[in-house]
């Protein structure tokens, strides 16, 4: 894409209330707009960064056996009165609104309970067992405060999944598995040596859940991690009991600051009760079925993304989730250099890579932070200088690496 | 995909007060489900149809220069108070709810508002026009009645495209760009003879806005056509003065039931200034900015392609959006045949072709009927009578031509 086009500029100002460093580097670079406190659309840069994740999650839950489908914003009350999750003391997230003809609706925080209700309609027989689907919804969250930018939203995108199983070894197998699969996911993005399956609090079904954790400064979690034992707790569960049965002691632990990128959990068999999703088993008896729900909040990853591997110039975006693998600088002024660039853009393009272009009339020097700023991976440098031994510079964004390359080999250099 | 792993099924019953023959087919054959009256949740199939849609016309749009991205539900009442479109009585489709600290909130109904504030901050100079963006947005709209399926949603998915021109004659070239995309769009999808530019009410700011019409029993419009002379007049603004006009006569028409799939709109520069967005020109001087709208209801033309395609036996896919390209059924029982079947997916399935193999353990009438029922484009048939001869049989939906094929040919049939 040529930058000329590009609609968004970077800025230097960022709204007076933004506090978190994701949604000041976000917007500064052109990535994300905020509307209000924890609600941000997603400009061109931004969007593309989303889509990625959520291909990179879509591939991975897939893999798996998921089938992906997408539920509705708007929720029936009734529904969620069957597991008394309507009513504004137990959940205190609700946005609620009503139909014209004064009927109560809410909007989805969550959907364990609609999906539930419509599995009723096609899970009937033990045959229909094991079946796993999930969404990329945009949930709507009243959050009464909402200061960390895209890393906790009134309005952000979830992948959240749920199985539905026949027995306890069923959902165990499925529940091991999207662990992998949510391993896979965190190291394709670039976390996976600051990314830990940590012991968090079960509720009312199991001992334990399991909470994805990304060490960052802007986490609102405290763990306590071991990086020889690959074990990770969290300080709500924390306690001498729960170190002795995972065979640690305290002074095996680091504390760290975390961001929850991911959850998986385990219902039981209680909210498929409550809403009244039962299968016949080969003798025809109605038997009760496991609920299990995966969560990854995309918008979220995002952010974290950003808050980990950005420095004091700006964003760093890893390899797998950046907008464009290349940014083209161009400082050509004459029209046989401009030539050259435009055929060096023309070149990447048409070999399928994500070249962005700035073909922009602006000085270096803007044109270097601006790059910086957006964080491409790899920036090539076009000028009259390097032109004029046949070559390009190619610079790492992460590393700060550079080199000159000759205009012949910049395809293999970068592929 | 394999039909056995498909957690939908199609059914024989549909909700009692779902009245549109397109709900009542999509959710027999499983593609969506009814949360209550116009809010429907996309299954796997449904889904697939869904982004099939949406990338021939992000194609296009992207073609004529669109940028996409993706603004909030959650809209600010401050901004739209400025062009006195928060009022309930100017606005009548709003949900509206609050925040903890007691401020109104609204769910995004449509998008000029928060787009043109947001475009502010980056349009500043005559430099930045011409600027188009696009986005596929969940639209939340409190209709008091919602009785046609997914053709008229309280939630559902639109295209929404907005332009931002200098002046008039570069609002016209953009204005004139989108007409002729959006025909390609609509001959994409199938519907290129019986979709119509239609002249319609142009509001405050215009003789005439266009929309495009589709001819179908299930539309709530009335438009009078002339397929010769590529003339079509919505009832609304037909009168003795418009047909003079546009020289045509009465009787030269033909009155047609429709569906309004798309439109598009001038603001002039009101919308612009009622909001405050202005640029400066080459003289330093603070000029208006015209501002034109483009919308494709996503959800709508599924529905409309539903209306207009199926026939007494269920849904009919035009080839460009079908959920699956061939719908393979096997009637196999041994193991030897159950092989052959399994192989001839296997090399559908990795050519790349999207294909649903039913290899479910079923009686072959109720294979045959739930695969017309989901409207596939070629019914691939394998079954121990056509392997005695070391065929398939090949059925095409919509001609309903029927033909053997060598196995070792079907690739080549098909492709």
């Amino acid at each position: 894409m040529r930058q000329s086009h590009l609609f968004t500029k970077t800025k230097k100002e960022v709204p007076k209330d933004e506090a978190s460093k994701n949604a000041q580097l976000l917007i500064k670079a052109g990535f994300i707009y905020k509307e209000m406190a924890g609600v941000y659309a997603y400009l061109p840069l931004g969007l593309r960064v989303l889509e990625k994740i959520k291909q990179i999650v879509r591939e991975e839950m897939d893999a798996i056996g998921g089938q992906e489908f997408i539920m509705t914003s708007i929720q029936r009350k009734e529904l969620w009165e069957k597991t008394d999750r309507w009513n504004d003391e137990n959940v205190d997230v609700w946005f609620k609104s009503s139909l014209k003809n004064g009927t109560e609706v809410g909007f989805g925080w969550s959907h364990e309970e609609p999906i539930t209700e419509l599995m009723k309609q096609y899970l009937t027989s033990y045959r229909d067992l094991p079946t796993y689907v999930y969404q990329f919804q945009t949930k709507l969250r009243n959050e009464l405060r909402a200061k960390s930018g895209i890393m906790r939203g009134r309005e952000f995108i979830m992948k959240d999944m749920y199985s539905y199983s026949l027995d306890e070894a069923q959902h165990q197998t499925f529940y091991d598995a999207t662990i992998e699969a949510y391993l896979k996911v965190f190291a394709r993005v670039g976390l996976a040596d600051d990314t830990f399956v940590t012991f968090a609090s079960g509720g009312a079904f199991t001992q334990f859940s399991h909470e994805f954790q990304t060490i960052t400064d802007a986490g609102e979690d405290v763990i306590y991690i071991n990086r020889e034992k690959h074990i990770a707790i969290n300080e709500e569960v924390m306690n001498d009991t729960v170190l002795k049965e995972l065979g640690v002691t305290r002074e095996e632990l680091e504390q760290v600051k975390t961001a929850e990128v991911g959850n998986i959990f385990n219902f039981g068999t209680v909210k498929c009760e409550q809403l009244g999703l039962s299968v016949v088993d080969a003798d025809g008896k109605s038997i009760p079925v496991f609920l299990g729900s995966y969560g990854i909040g995309i918008t979220r990853l995002m952010g974290v993304l950003v808050e980990h591997f950005s420095d004091e110039n700006g964003l760093v975006w890893p390899e797998a989730v950046a907008p464009f693998q290349i940014h083209l600088v161009s400082l050509c002024k004459d029209a046989i250099d401009i030539k050259k660039a435009d055929a060096l853009y023309t070149q990447l393009h048409e070999s399928g890579i994500d070249v962005l272009y700035d073909d922009r009339d602006a000085r270096p020097g803007e044109k270097f932070a601006d790059s910086d700023l957006m964080g491409m991976p790899v920036r090539v440098v076009i000028s009259p200088r390097t032109l004029e031994k046949g070559e390009v510079e190619i610079k790492y964004r992460t590393s700060g690496d550079e080199k000159h390359v000759a205009l012949t080999a910049v395809m293999t250099e970068i592929q």
